[in-house]
């Protein structure tokens, strides 16, 4: 059995943004906008809201989203009573609209509701309606039901979940993400990817999340780099649609251990969720293709056989090859290392358990024991040396295996 | 720029009813249950709201909604008051329901909802939370925003139709469709078939759209035979599957001639609509690909090469073979002719003229004049007389193109 859910309604497009602006009243005149420090994609949307004399405020997210700052915004947005939050943004301003439209209508505090460091209490009042326009290609967060948030005072990121809180409205228009600089669009991408790829392989895929998987895959992969090197505007719309689908595969499968490592490390670390996950990625392909070896099970190293077989487009492909197309596209995209944000190894001990413990883990194909973990966390680290050491060839890449 | 909406939640797989009872509670505790003529598959349900003490009255749709019976049954609602409306049933049963989960918190009549015969007004109210569980794989309204019903007095199905219509929760339960006798789940088989086809080559596609059609195709393709014939298990799951996926095709595409078609016949004769949309098929495909042939529509001709490829499971199928497919599944599931229910050719000229105005031949993939449609009808016609004459060999059928 299976259960499936995504926003109640998906706009797609080139131009979809100026084109859907009249669909904002359905849910009323008075907004809540959340943007991010530079709002200028939320341009035409402002100038909409003053054309039609609707009711505003503006709140601007700078970096993730922190229960503290969240707290002040739902406290101001309750006093300020909007009949919708519209968020216009990448990942944390999405994250932040979307956890705000759950927090105005019910009282008490974050803590009340989150998982993790929280009372993880279920919202008593629906949230009010929350419009998600993505600026970046990657979060999925316009159709999932979660937003994540940091503790500043426990240095670890929770959610905020619940299935009221899919976006009533997801306005996905490519354009948006049209200019982006390489490195930033590469992170978001990877991020993509690493919740198709997780979704794919996880332990408990459903036959929707299957086909939202396959095709996202498919359509990353002939994209990402035309998308991020070139700004081709064909592979910046299919890169759109494949996180889109990314974001569905999410909120309707499980994660795995990228997921849990990176939630650990999220916490511990200022860099992009979406860099973390992506340098994580090969080295828990690799380490769960061993696992499931020695476990004799099939069944995974058959889904990352299939996955080979999507990512490189060749149906003769072998699971090896899955992992080649990722590390060769990491370095291709040229991310910086997670060390740059300081990683070091002393971490990786207390690394290792809190990922035991996550959420996402649980999605994992198979269990993967604290060594694995640790093992994963290694060869991130001693990949990201090398490349410091010497520009890696395709060879040496192949040699690594 | 494309739009995509579906039911808020899916519920899918075997056993999901009785796993998923619980979840009606959160739309409330007073229920008004929709059933057909025989209510056994709605048991565990009925059971569940006594063992619960819920409030509950039912209701039997016998045969296709009417529109006089469904004004009927919004009265009766409109006095019970219920918190919601769940349908267990076929199309009809479905569609009674939705039509009454949107008619209850709304006055007047009927046919100032309804399109072609009714003065199409938006609805004023949001329907009452409304709850699908399909009892046969074919018919998608589970996940559909339209309600067909039939008027008696003009003789016509028309639909009532409204985004707030898509029901907020789907429960679709394999098992429920397990028994069914092999032409009548041929009918419901092939009716999900043509949603697919039609919204797959359709003039409107998105890449979303695409997706669900394309693995729609390819589960109906692999499993209607041994779903008819055998009973099987699988197979029976994988047609409620490309159900559900032709559901949210049709909700989100066009659709094309055989429904533009289906919908003038279907007020003229008293048979199924998934075997006049079915009969339709084979004749149509051929009469667009001729068309797009003669108007050098190479997009068309192409998408009707890629439905071959999926139907027939090979990469190199030419179109011909997408056609041969259904007209041999056809044959192969025993669907009486159309003619059977009073199909005459002295109807065909006002049929064609009908279904140029239809809502649904607006999607086909490229416009078909009145000549074109009487010679669809006719070659049905002809083809379900010589079935009468003698049983047709494979040879036959390719020499027909």
């Amino acid at each position: 059995m299976f259960q499936f859910m995504t926003a109640t309604r998906i706009i797609f497009g080139e131009g979809a943004l100026n084109n859907s602006l009249s669909s904002l009243n359905q849910f009323g005149y008075s907004v809540l906008l959340v943007t991010g420090r530079d709002s200028v994609r939320a341009e035409p949307m402002i100038s909409y809201f003053k054309q039609q004399n609707m009711r505003y405020q503006q709140v601007a997210v700078h970096g993730e989203p922190l229960i503290a700052m969240v707290e002040e915004m739902a406290a101001m947005g309750r006093k300020f009573r909007p009949d919708m939050v519209v968020a216009v943004g990448g990942g944390s301003v999405l994250d932040a609209g979307k956890a705000l439209a759950a927090l105005i209508p019910n009282q008490g505090s974050v803590y009340d509701y989150v998982e993790v460091v929280g009372r993880n209490v279920p919202l008593q009042a629906k949230p009010i309606p929350f419009i998600a326009v993505p600026t970046t290609a990657g979060t999925g967060s316009e159709v999932s039901k979660n937003a994540v948030l940091r503790s500043a005072q426990e240095n670890v990121k929770v959610s905020l979940r619940s299935p009221d809180m899919l976006p009533d409205l997801a306005i996905i228009d490519p354009t948006l993400t049209y200019g982006m600089e390489p490195v930033m669009s590469g992170c978001c991408g990877m991020d993509a990817f690493t919740h198709l790829m997780e979704s794919y392989v996880c332990g408990e895929p459903s036959p929707l999340t299957d086909m939202v998987c396959e095709e996202g895959l498919r359509r990353l992969s002939g994209a990402i780099l035309a998308a991020c090197e070139d700004d081709d505007p064909r592979a910046r719309s299919d890169m759109s649609f494949a996180a889109l689908l990314g974001g569905m595969a999410l909120a309707n499968a499980k994660l795995g251990a990228a997921h849990g490592l990176a939630s650990s490390l999220g916490g511990r670390l200022n860099a992009p969720h979406g860099l973390i996950t992506a340098q994580l990625a090969p080295f828990v392909m690799q380490e769960n293709v061993l696992a499931a070896r020695e476990a004799g099970r099939a069944d995974v190293l058959n889904r990352y056989r299939q996955l080979a077989c999507i990512l490189t487009g060749r149906m003769n492909a072998e699971i090896i090859d899955g992992i080649l197309w990722t590390k060769r596209t990491l370095k291709r995209l040229n991310l910086p290392p997670v060390s740059d944000y300081g990683l070091c190894d002393i971490m990786y001990d207390e690394v290792a358990e809190d990922a035991l413990l996550s959420n996402a883990i649980k999605g994992n194909p198979l269990p993967l024991n604290k060594d694995r973990l640790l093992s994963i966390l290694e060869q991130m680290c001693d990949c990201n040396k090398q490349k410091d050491l010497a520009a890696l060839g395709e060879r040496n890449d192949t040699a690594e295996q």
